[in-house]
């Protein structure tokens, strides 16, 4: 068997990187160690330096990604004569969005967005996926000479590779927050109290014509307010993060909380108790403590009973979560998971997509939200052992495939109850399902139902039987409690509730 | 956007042929004619002409359809001198039943698959799909000179235009039942009775070096004990096979029952109920009603308030439901669905496929079919709606691609109500899922999921509201009840259940 897109990178990096401007560190990671860059405020005075050459960065699209990043590097950028333009195509619906925001045609930070490109130094590509595969060679076109294409993830690269096509001879930057627009602008805020408070990136340098791409994705990730900034490659964050959307960030999460709402109710529980233990457990307690002191809390939180509920749960969801994952993994690598996109993409005209925010539980979730007040929702043990054990699953998968840790542990848990969590906990799973790109809305279509059946047909009725206790002492002596040790060192403790 | 499949063919066909031997037939179809062939044992003196050059049938493989076909060949032509031997692979677990069925290496009727390829004037390749993927170089390079290829179903058509390859210059004939091979069997042995029961079959002629595959395909086919063939293509057959079992055959069934078993256990039916309202209505009242007396009639045998349930059901479910058939095609047609069954095979032997029969549901089934004796279970007219709107979704997929209307019906309606749920009637439907072909078991894995949450999440919501005049009319006067009352006729009136 051989795979159609045979020139993916393997997702294995080297770790190690150098800076001639900002002061790096070390960090300790199962089995070694990679390179690191520790965000702040305090190192904004070196931008300039390591922007070198960078006079305009344009951003194009304004999207919640777009939204964000235009602000923060505007932001952050202040005073240093380098400036940020917004670019959008013509008839943009996000115009006034963006006006409103203070980026204006009146002053020269927005507008049209080929001559944005053709302006800037730094043109930041965070327009639409499929936008971008319709579109991409006329933005190549526009670029001036030296201009550097910076992407916040790797579907151009997956979209060119099916072609058989490849990048302009530009350089080609990515720098890509593990977390959703509004997270990246909210964290952002917060770091004017919390130096440091935002949402992690990783970084990835594609080409590098001038041998000044690393500073630059650097600089950038600084002023986007990251707490640190890992190194990956522009294959190995495609690969996770089309992964990690479609399996526990999206769609694992609501195939799970579908299947465990229908198993309470059909145990008599209302529908009230029902969203409570299913959905409430996790986008509540159980986000919170894993953000705050990691996976194995959760299981160590529980008394006695809890515990044996978890193991059995946890032993009963593993192999199924896993199997799941390494099919996503396959398809995304394989290339069968973005064809799949893009021939979707081409039924949407004729076929708008459905919302998956009518299922009966969603419901219940208005009058939870509402009651929540001076009460505080428990973890249900068997909620946190399928949910645990498919971040685990996912976990699992990456590191066998070769992701660096940084990459596992933001792609797979920091993600996820910092940032996609704490957003459903404010609205919903449908919401925020319904509401993401349209990259991520398929791929949530297509595999949460997997999970969701996977979880009513096999795990549910497996989780009466004894827990296994090799499973269970692999997850207490799992590295990756290790890895996201290290990880929270790097950043600072902040609210992470949406309002 | 274009397709890597690019030479599969168009599936419009001519649907036209003639033969120098039999006696056709043109039956009326929707918007003009096919010529078919009726079949029966009258037309049994016929075959030794039809198949001029023939001495000897080499059957490759015992799956359910290789024993079905062998001995269905064996008895139809016993006395003509023509052989029938069975191949089987070395150390096959298959050995012993082939005996057992008087298929033996002592009278030579039984050998190694290549050895029998080699001696064969017609070899019939019913060995697994993924062992045709493995070894079809060997096959193809054992055959004798002169020697026709015979398949069942499109599947090597697909791999080898995905490989970029074809097939050597050898006859390839393609006669495919629209059933099971058990039913292939069983209903042949009612035609010692009743002249003319089986198992409808398409054929098609893909490479016809000597001018003599059709009555060559013909033979084949009545000598299985087809009551009617129809003319197809493999590029067709190919589509609308694969397509059909992860829609209504198999994939759409499966999670419409999984839907409603648990929307009745929650509205608080007991297990039995529910599962009498969901599964049991469908193999049994259902599938009798379409099979006797087409698919309006289902409708038309309601009350007042029953025929209202039912539209609003079939409104809230066609929708979905048609949107995952065009998924589900568009998908076979790129070459995406076979990618993923290749990634899934070779992912298998590390990760066995899991057993989707553990969901509470089936546990009920046993009961039900014990206290069946005695007792009539009832059309469930939302049931009902939700499964007569699926299977009218395919159909109008169907057609609007370009497919006979023999093979829309036989395909979307025929297979279902006289093979596939009669069988799922007498054990169930996700034991029948557990046991099908592995390429069926997989694209009824990833499609039935699918199918699942649009009921829950998209149709039973909105199976509350009126239903659609516009829907229900085109329903009623849809062309598909005259092409199936036309399919009718060439089928005799046979018991289709299964003990």
């Amino acid at each position: 068997m051989t795979s159609r897109n045979q020139n993916l990178p393997e997702p294995a990096v080297g770790n190690t990187f150098s800076s001639a401007v900002f002061p790096l560190e070390t960090m300790d990671v199962p089995g070694g160690t990679e390179t690191v860059l520790r965000g702040g405020r305090h190192l904004f005075p070196l931008l300039p330096t390591a922007f070198a050459g960078v006079r305009s960065i344009g951003v194009i699209g304004w999207g919640p990604q777009g939204r964000a990043q235009a602000r923060n590097l505007r932001d952050s950028l202040a005073g240093t004569g380098i400036r940020v333009t917004v670019g959008l195509r013509p008839g943009s619906a996000s115009a006034a969005d963006a006006r409103a925001h203070g980026f204006t045609e009146a002053d020269g930070t927005l507008g049209d967005w080929l001559d944005v490109t053709a302006a800037s130094d730094l043109v930041i590509l965070l327009i639409a996926d499929a936008a971008l595969a319709a579109h991409h060679e006329r933005v190549f076109a526009a670029l001036k000479p030296g201009a550097t294409i910076g992407l916040s993830h790797g579907f151009l690269l997956g979209h060119l590779r099916s072609l058989g096509g490849g990048f302009p001879g530009h350089a080609v930057i990515a720098v890509c927050p593990k977390g959703m627009g509004d997270s990246v602008r909210r964290l952002y805020e917060q770091g004017a109290e919390v130096n440091g408070a935002g949402i992690n990136s990783s970084f990835a340098v594609h080409a590098d014509p001038d041998g000044h791409a690393v500073d630059r994705a650097l600089a950038w990730s600084v002023a986007l307010g990251s707490p640190y900034t890992f190194r990956t490659t522009l294959g190995s964050e495609y690969l996770s993060d089309i992964v990690g959307e479609r399996a526990i960030l999206l769609g694992a999460v609501h195939g799970l909380v579908e299947t465990l709402y229908q198993h309470h109710r059909i145990a008599g529980a209302d529908p009230v108790t029902a969203y409570e233990r299913s959905c409430e457990s996790i986008t509540g307690p159980l986000a919170r403590i894993i953000s705050r002191d990691g996976l194995r809390a959760v299981r160590d939180g529980l008394d006695p009973a809890g515990r044996d509920a978890f193991d059995r749960a946890y032993t009963a969801a593993y192999r199924p979560a896993r199997d799941l994952v390494a099919e996503i993994y396959d398809e995304v690598a394989d290339g069968t998971e973005l064809r799949s996109v893009i021939l979707a993409e081409a039924r949407l005209t004729a076929r708008p997509m459905t919302r998956i925010g009518g299922s009966p539980m969603w419901a219940a979730g208005a009058e939870v939200r509402a009651r929540r007040a001076g009460r505080g929702t428990a973890v249900d043990p068997v909620t946190a052992g399928m949910f645990v054990a498919t971040m685990t699953a996912q976990i699992d998968e990456f590191a066998e495939r070769g992701h660096p840790w940084s990459e596992i542990v933001n792609e797979s848990v920091i993600e996820a109850v910092d940032s996609l969590l704490p957003y459903m906990h404010a609205r919903d799973i449908a919401h925020m399902v319904d509401n993401c790109s349209r990259t991520a809305r398929l791929g949530a279509r297509r595999w949460g139902p997997r999970f969701q059946a996977a979880y009513q047909q096999i795990a549910l009725p497996a989780a009466d039987a004894p827990a296994d206790p090799a499973l269970v002492a692999a997850f207490t002596a799992h590295p990756v409690h290790e890895a996201l040790s290290a990880a929270a060192k790097l950043r600072p403790s902040v609210d992470i509730a949406v309002g």
